[in-house]
């Protein structure tokens, strides 16, 4: 097909503007409350391309009492979602083609070999935090987009550019586009699968663990209660579980990963003074639920897993720790492994790469997981970065990947909404 | 002697009097950055006690180049060390009476019954932070020297009281008092003993050891290395380090304490987003030094227990936890059982109490080491507190115990410092 050259070719052509966009999109750390300096670059981009522009600070529709919102965020104020409609001329499937501008914090600027918003090109990788969750991905649907507009290639389906705030917390920005009305015949979000094919996402929850114990003067610690003594063996029980859910995951699409569904302990606070027995120990972390489960079932296993182990110790029988699931979650995703969506990205894989996709589950939670439940729209999880260097310090994302993640995009794009000749 | 029955009845008709005065001085909470409120209150008693009064701001005389100076105060404007002097007649042996100001953070508020800070009077106890910790202690130094004052007994030596910051953070404030010249020929600091002797004091170090992980999502977590995890090898193998070294004190003095030198972990603080992989973790805490022990001994210990441990696990080879000796450090102290000082306060406790005093070794720096050490000064710990009380919520002292330790007190200074009759 003609198109299918000329989108090759103008990627090409050019590539030193795509690099300079997405060094410019991760120079802009949007870390959360902080998004608004990297949307105003999507802006210009989505206004450049003549897209039909949505921008709107989230919070109405009710979202802020819809059961699927979780969120610890109050203020939404001056970092907006946006949305840039291509309008088909009729007739063809419509596309949500979904990206998160929110990054994490990037951790421990020590560790980074050069500034952690640096946008620094080197040996064909652009380093950065965000750049492979999720900037490089974002930057692929743009491109893509671009290659069709800047073409004049005419499509009868409407794609539906999306880049959503709160991604990393549980997906409130997401969320917000659904409760606005979009919904599409199929998504595509290129979180960094390396190139794999996610047509089944794992969910995931946040949850927060606080323990008690009896604060004493040091020097005579066994008068007190150490706290974190009490949350280490928390740690260790939820080791335990995370051990036994996991023997029991036999989906075929998992195979390949060591853990499915992790238990990450992901933050612990203790203690105000060193010479003091600390009486509080509040742990924070994120739990995997496999496409399969409902997030109740998962929420009870982590509760009844406490109950067993406050049974063996004295102490926590007498002071139940207290579980809280604040903040994130990401319901999971499970779309048919041959639904049309994945049929269509495939065969765009394969006309691009000359090889078949990986077919996998994701190891981790994404904004699909709202789409399909909430939005009712099939999602494929599909991008150019890697789990590897996601949330990682020195996080990078390979240019070449970018390129090839936005021709196939184009390509399925072309074949999904279909060209109006 | 007459002066010994008229102190008792003084101490009763003023009881309700002295009762105030600590109520008023545990309601000005005075944690660390935060003295000048209670201190204004000692300075008020003190002058109407007409004691010669020395009121400075700590940090001359080289204070922060001494080598036993490890503070990490910065600033100590606005919170003045108190000294009162009431000058002997001459020819008697001088005594130091030194109480610490400072006190250590309240904790969970929530678990208090009342304000940390109530100086609440119930069923004989006076509630609040600092209560037992320890101006129960200062209270009963200023009720025995208003006693002799108001009963106009003349002494021939000379009676130094002293209100000191900084002891919980490591002795700054006695340090200074020694570096502006105080010296004597003994020492009482009651600290809370619970009505023991201590004429040897366990001496303590803050350390704070920093372990790295590597960074990564959580739905990969097996792609990183938790730092949280290091951190509870590194407190396991401090746990195994304490058993060993508690393990070889044999003095006789410690017969009855559970752990002679404890090490205990105060703090710990991992991570910054429940979805990622912590990349560093922090553990603060404190180590007891025994009275026979050197600080520069015991720090090799420790830092030989963590290259051990790094030995076997290949991460931590790799990427070395370091430690910082930081903060808090107390010299421990070792007077002989023998020494005139304990014969004047064991006579003193007899006469008050018709029973033999329990003479230990304390399970705690105080600022005694300093004084002891660096000050040349005799120095027994004797006070009304509870160790148990200390630094826990909830926190109370005995009033009796403060009214006893207070005539005991009176009595050591008649018997020490000499009456001029």
């Amino acid at each position: 097909m003609q198109e299918e050259i000329k989108i090759k070719n103008w990627l090409q052509e050019n590539r030193e503007k795509g690099i300079r966009f997405l060094q410019r999109l991760v120079q802009e750390g949007s870390t959360r409350g902080n998004e608004s300096s990297a949307q105003a670059i999507i802006i210009e981009k989505c206004r450049k391309l003549g897209l039909t522009l949505d921008i709107w600070e989230i919070g109405e529709n009710k979202l802020l009492e819809h059961p699927v919102y979780r969120s610890d965020r109050k203020d939404f104020t001056g970092n907006p979602n946006v949305i840039g409609v291509l309008k088909g001329t009729g007739g063809g499937q419509s596309m949500i083609l979904n990206g998160h501008i929110d990054v994490v914090p990037e951790g421990n600027r020590k560790d980074w070999h050069q500034d952690p918003f640096s946008g620094l090109l080197e040996d064909g990788k652009i380093y950065g935090r965000g750049s492979t969750d999720m900037k490089g991905g974002t930057a692929s649907l743009l491109l893509a987009m671009e290659a069709i507009i800047s073409l004049n290639i005419q499509l009868k389906g409407d794609v539906i550019f999306q880049s959503v705030i709160e991604e990393e917390s549980g997906g409130a920005g997401t969320l917000a586009t659904v409760l606005r009305g979009y919904r599409a015949d199929g998504a595509i979000i290129p979180e960094p699968t390396n190139m794999k094919l996610f047509p089944k996402q794992q969910g995931s929850m946040w949850f927060r663990i606080t323990v008690k114990g009896r604060s004493a003067h040091g020097g005579t610690r066994y008068e007190g209660v150490n706290a974190i003594e009490k949350a280490m063996l928390i740690i260790k029980a939820l080791n335990e579980l995370e051990k036994m859910r996991n023997a029991k995951i036999n989906d075929s699409l998992y195979q390949n990963i060591p853990i499915p569904v992790p238990i990450n302990i992901g933050k612990i606070q203790s203690g105000q003074w060193p010479s003091s027995v600390p009486d509080i120990a509040v742990i924070e972390g994120r739990i995997g639920v496999a496409p399969s489960e409902t997030m109740a079932k998962v929420e009870q296993e982590l509760e009844d897993c406490l109950s067993q182990l406050a049974k063996s110790d004295e102490w926590l029988r007498n002071n139940q720790p207290k579980i809280e699931w604040f903040g994130g979650r990401w319901l999971p995703g499970n779309l048919e492994v041959d639904h049309p969506l994945m049929t269509t990205l495939k065969t765009s894989f394969e006309k691009v790469k000359k090889e078949k996709p990986i077919i996998e589950a994701s190891p981790w939670g994404t904004d699909g997981g709202i789409l399909s439940t909430v939005g009712n729209t099939p999602v494929v999880i599909f991008g150019p970065g890697t789990t590897e260097a996601a949330h990682d310090v020195n996080e990078y994302i390979s240019v070449d990947a970018v390129f090839i993640a936005a021709e196939i995009i184009a390509l399925s794009l072309l074949e999904w909404c279909k060209i109006d000749s």
